[in-house]
């Protein structure tokens, strides 16, 4: 599964979103790649979700941007016990490093060329 | 210019960061690719400025989290006159699209397998 438009449509700030960067140990892609389609339809059925963007390139480091209404929401979403396993296999197995970040949104603006 | 390491090595929070979600246009890659390194190494040199982690995708859709002390650093660099000019450019040019989101940092964690 992506997301059919790079761009999440989120509404007006104050709101919340994790920055997850990683980078991929290489082991077992296909696996890793099936986790990570159910993670982002399982994170869209909690309550809160508000959208996420993401991107992976050549070399293995991927930025995935995830937006949620308050702080709850996410720390709800970390607890959710079919995403607890892929955390662990993540550990274990398919990321050989991530950095997590939790923030508010202050603000925002866009451009569109057409 | 590249990082050395996709992952920027930030102070304990809080401090901010900037979100920038681009698609490309497809539109002078070899401009838009030497215009982006000097973009980054101009932040590099800027008062407030802790890091990037950038990543874009064979698609063309891109994410870049620039860290910085506090929102007075980001108002600044943003009028940075070299900046503006190459903003002007990605407007007229480069993008297609994007989306910046001005976040305050509240809590992080991080993993290394090694």
């Amino acid at each position: 599964m992506s997301a059919p438009c790079p761009f999440a449509e989120t509404p007006p700030p104050p709101f919340y979103t994790v920055i997850f960067t990683s980078q991929m140990s290489g082991e077992d892609a296909a696996g890793y790649q099936k986790m990570a389609d159910r993670m982002l339809q399982l994170a869209a059925q909690q309550d809160g979700y508000l959208g996420v963007e993401s991107v992976r390139d050549a070399d293995g480091t991927g930025i995935t941007v995830s937006y949620w209404r308050d702080r709850d929401s996410i720390t709800r979403w970390r607890e959710v016990a079919e995403h607890l396993t892929a955390q662990d296999q993540g550990r274990s197995l398919w990321y050989e490093r991530y950095h997590v970040r939790i923030c508010l949104i202050e603000d925002e603006y866009r451009f569109s060329a057409s």
